[in-house]
């Protein structure tokens, strides 16, 4: 949570002006997003959100995002819409990084998710799968199954400063996963990252999902596996199946779930556990000491893998099968 | 500019119930404020700024800030409104935290200051002057002269390592500063850290006069020397003559200066250079590398006293006399 690029009154007004978006009549740097800066933007209109991307973002990647938002919210999903300038476009350059603006969501993300609200989760995650069909860019996910090993590579050596045996565990997996990996699952437009900070709630209903910076194209129940990850485990990292259940049954009744995705659930779930310990873990060696963001601790993926370890069917996630 | 502590839903949700705000529509960290977390919290009601005091700030001191600017906002100075709970309180608890609720203000704080923003906050500084006049509690102002040269003995022994012969410099600067200081100007509440980002502008006026957490009882005139230090010097260091007298002149033609305050004003913007070049060498030697906030350079409060150093008289400053 940080702004990492400053904004001067000169270089916001000459952005704005591009903009029809009446006086402006508050700016504000908001603490949230570890990628990018993100500033809250009041004009005599609406409030905004404007997005300036930090070097973590590829500016090739950009139209991608903004357009898969755009053909989302178009289609009723309540994800944030980029505002076009007076020329059309949506992504402009403010204080030398690719900047847009897009509208602000109401809603409260929460910390501890509920039953209900993994629920509610699970149907928004199969609506979103549902209106991504017909978008025309394609992004592929580096950081599935074919990159971490990759991934893994760039850390091995250092890997065992984290925990003893660190390095052999993650390479085993690796190569389990990239051995078992199912490759013929139904595809689509993943989100890839809708953790609990990335959605918002109101009135007991999703009222918002941001923070598109991770969406590709890849099979769909990884996706379904990365908020299985996300949503239904306890602090204390116990797996509860109740939310499980919650989160798998308002999937499937939105969207049918093959036999093959039902199948290759725990895998995914696997897969999705590696994904996140691979990149904290990377965070966690390379965030310098004086980083405004403080890297997350890579051992709760690591407990989340070995729960997986056990999982015998997707029916111990909680989806009667 | 960080948020330094975390507010779980649950928690923000039994904080709000003592409040009459209706319902909660968003909650978002705000990348500002290097002493306290804070949050834009709107609800049905309005936007507002929830504030957690984090350790630098004294709870013995709350009731003096809160009560000040209820008192200034009752006298038409546009600084934040607290929010009473349903008990009449301004003071509540949350995440371990005191906390209150304030009104948003509206507005854009300004990094480079024009001419005619210099001229509107010496006028809203001597109309704050002018309304604390009144106000029943007191506070004595723990970084003025007296508490200088304590503040460089926690410091003394490392100051060489910001640049050779520093330690020395300073402590030549406060023996002076003590020996020369004037007693007896007129009193009153001083905002004691008014600079721009502390000040929103709207249409060409002062919109909002924000975070009170270092205002204290002291000479009023050092208030406006701290203004001359923080609005009136070019991003290049230089004094800008033209924004000191609009600045004087505005202040004046609200709060008449006392021939006193006239003669005093080189010898406290000496005061208030080196109260910020102590707190900034204070800060620069022990922020921890890994913190959330970068520690300002002293160096720039080190060529403003250096400056004020060269003045001869408040006509340096741009007030005829």
């Amino acid at each position: 949570m940080a702004v990492y690029t400053d904004v001067t009154d000169e270089e916001l007004e000459a952005f704005l002006q591009r903009y029809d978006l009446g006086e402006l009549i508050s700016f504000k740097g908001i603490a949230e997003g570890v990628e990018n800066s993100n500033f809250l933007l009041v004009t005599a209109k609406a409030p905004f959100i404007l997005t300036l991307y930090e070097k973590r973002v590829a500016r090739g990647d950009l139209p991608f995002f903004l357009g898969l938002i755009e053909h989302l919210a178009d289609r009723g999903i309540c994800c944030p819409l980029p505002v076009h300038d007076r020329s059309g476009a949506v992504l402009g350059d403010l204080a030398g990084r690719p900047a847009a603006i897009v509208t602000f969501l109401q809603g409260i993300s929460v910390r501890r998710p509920k039953v209900a609200q993994c629920g509610l989760i699970g149907a928004a995650l199969a609506k979103l799968h549902l209106a991504g069909a017909g978008f025309g860019l394609e992004r592929p996910n580096a950081l599935s199954v074919d990159g971490w090993q990759t991934l893994l590579m760039s850390f091995a050596g250092k890997a065992d400063s984290i925990c003893a045996g660190f390095g052999d565990e993650l390479a085993l997996q690796c190569d389990r996963l990239q051995a078992e990996w199912p490759r013929n699952l139904p595809q689509g437009v993943i989100h890839a990252d809708l953790f609990p900070d990335n959605v918002f709630f109101r009135d007991s209903r999703v009222s918002g999902i941001i923070d598109f910076y991770f969406a590709c194209n890849d099979a769909l129940a990884y996706d379904l596996a990365i908020c299985l990850n996300a949503w239904c485990f306890e602090p204390d990292l116990s797996f509860n199946i109740t939310k499980g259940k919650a989160l798998l049954e308002a999937y499937s009744g939105v969207r049918f779930l093959t036999a093959d995705e039902i199948v290759a659930l725990p895998i995914l779930a696997r897969g999705a556990a590696l994904r996140f310990l691979l990149t904290r873990s990377y965070d966690w060696l390379h965030t310098p000491a004086n980083a405004l963001v403080r890297p997350k601790d890579p051992q709760e993926y690591r407990r989340k893998l070995k729960f997986h370890l056990t999982v015998r069917s997707t029916a111990d996630y909680g989806l009667s099968i």
